[in-house]
């Protein structure tokens, strides 16, 4: 590592502004479907340099937003959601690396998705917004950086969600990045995983307020989805952490023999619901969790994972947390090992760490540490790690 | 093991008929709530012997019922929940022991509960029956046990919540049983687990049809019941179950960027949630949800278990599943240690077996061996095993 103290002692990148590029032209998705034009929301961290070789994008996972760093002025509790990762002087360090994180398309944070107008009638694109699936991500932030200028990133970056845009980036564009920084996730979702988008999206389309996506202007289906947000949440932590939080703790003047309130796990999971409910569009989760399930690039090459990463160039780094579940250590060793058969550069880092899923977006010093690692290493070799 | 060829090469106990124990006196509930009159629906399968020393009380889980082995003559495919485990020469033996198996209290399938009418109004109960605790059950089955003049059973055998009413009875009344098995239970719930539990209720009650509980004669709560149900069947299996079932294979005719069942698993859960919210009252899912939750012999001992086990006299069998990740073998392993702290007599089984919580409903050769061995050693010393 180059940087003394390293990111441990990193500042924030401050005040940041969001932007947005307009394509006034068609976007067509793997499904087929087509809108007529787009928007992406985003926000950039640091600058590029004259060569234009120390891009790194960063991609946001289920309920992320372009809003991954600093926060915005007046408004405070407004710090982005990777503020411990990306900084000068932390493991995605802005003062080398010019940092771009977009919203992806079906967000509902600015760029175009389902509560933003349609253009044939100005009405939110509601249920008619188009299926989303990776490859289309991976497609439309590809458009975002020949608009900013980029043509080749120095890393593109991601957990859950985020690394699998990482790796289908390798898989896609393989001559456009050098590097892919796959955290907390898979090749493909497991049964398991896909049984729980379901369950959440039943409980979000079981809501009448959900009306099949028609809800805008009305309350919606807050508590289908706040039913789908615990879910979600109570399975990105571990069994361990949430012992060691919450265990069978009552709340002080909860309720006894009723269905109100009464274990303090309880307690913290409809209020997160219900405050996920109040920010976060339901069309957007449905269309999240779909292009989850829709992941699966060994699909294309009849199971064949490695022969569906021999395209990749860029070398890789594969980072899983032990008390992962959903995302477990194993399906990242899955990766990893396909990326050796198809004889990829690749390191693997097991953290260990008691917080599940959510590790990858929390201030765990031996994960960053690895990431500043590998990131620092590419900085100081523009022309690609390891070389 | 003294039968020859053993359980596996049980019968059926054949055709049975329900009965129903009526109580014509109140029943006091943990809570201090009461209500005036109760019945309970039963079946029993074998005889009882002279000395009365071979009785045997089988407890439900979650969604189980009185009818735990045989058929009902003319109703095609109904089986009892336990028809693997109870019958002649299988591992409850009903050529030695007299099986006894209630329904409980505040149950859907004609013991007193929510869908039976309050002797006030004779309207279903609904939400005014009252919450309902392990220890409830356990006073309950012990009223229908005297009524049929036992006044010990050579074992009390149970799964899942069925256990925890096993370990309820060796605490509770600790002459009046001599042997209790313990099987994919544990001494209380985790935070993860009664998180799965809060969110099964958020669904049903967030469903309209709910209707705070009264939904007699009208259409019930069925998306949401069926939303729990899916959960909780989903959190009952294991991954590595789900990936070999069903992996990522995806339904002939299914549709393809939308959110109709597309994947295989999918088809599965949403046919298992839609069957049971046909059959099952959602109230009792919540009392049910809620016995559970509040299940804690330790809480009554400052978090000692082991002083909680004291008072105990039984031998104890305790089996665990590999793969149940709900109730883990670890689990199993602290209750296990805690009853050889408090000086009892406690034979551990670990079963490797790939079919998540649900095991203990499967045929399971090395399962059902290592019950039978347990039980035709109780049945061989009628005055206790292993004395």
């Amino acid at each position: 590592m180059t940087s003394q103290g390293g990111h441990l002692n990193g500042r924030s990148v401050g005040a940041v502004n969001p932007a947005c590029a307009e394509f006034r032209e068609p976007f067509r998705f793997a499904s087929g479907a087509e809108i007529p034009q787009w928007r992406i929301a985003y926000e950039t961290y640091g600058t590029l340099n004259p060569q234009k070789s120390n891009a790194v994008l960063v991609c946001h996972a289920l309920t992320g937003s372009h809003h991954a760093a600093g926060f915005y002025p007046g408004k405070p509790k407004s710090d982005g959601w990777w503020n411990n990762m990306i900084g000068p002087g932390k493991a995605l360090d802005s003062d080398k690396f010019f940092i771009l994180s977009p919203n992806n398309l079906g967000g509902c944070h600015g760029s175009s998705g389902p509560n933003t107008p349609h253009p044939a009638d100005g009405q939110p694109y509601g249920p008619r917004f188009p299926v989303v699936t990776v490859e289309d991500w991976v497609r439309a932030q590809r458009k975002l950086a020949r608009r900013l200028g980029l043509k080749q990133f120095a890393a593109v970056v991601g957990g859950s969600l985020g690394g699998m845009q990482a790796l289908r980036w390798a898989i896609d564009f393989p001559d456009e990045i050098r590097a892919a920084v796959v955290i907390a996730a898979a090749a493909k979702l497991t049964a398991l995983n896909i049984a729980f988008n379901d369950i959440a999206r039943q409980a979000i389309r079981g809501d009448p307020g959900f009306n099949n996506g028609e809800f805008y202007g009305r309350d919606g289906p807050r508590k289908g989805l706040a039913v789908a947000r615990m879910l979600g949440h109570v399975t990105y932590l571990s069994d361990g952490l949430m012992s060691a939080k919450f265990g069978r703790a009552r709340r002080e003047n909860g309720a006894r023999f009723g269905y109100e309130t009464e274990f303090e796990v309880e307690s913290y999971l409809r209020y997160q619901g219900g405050k996920f409910s109040n920010v976060f569009d339901a069309n957007t989760y449905m269309l999240m969790t779909r292009a989850l399930d829709y992941f699966d690039p060994a699909g294309e090459t009849g199971g064949d994972l490695a022969r569906a990463l021999s395209p990749a160039l860029a070398e890789f780094l594969v980072v899983s947390f032990s008390s992962d579940w959903r995302f477990s250590p194993a399906r990242s060793r899955e990766l990893a090992a396909a990326l050796l058969a198809a004889e990829k550069r690749v390191s693997y880092v097991e953290i260990e760490s008691d917080f599940g899923h959510d590790s990858f977006l929390l201030n765990i010093p031996r994960y960053q540490e690895a990431v500043a690692a590998f990131m620092d290493r590419l900085a100081e070799n523009p022309q690609g790690a390891g070389q």
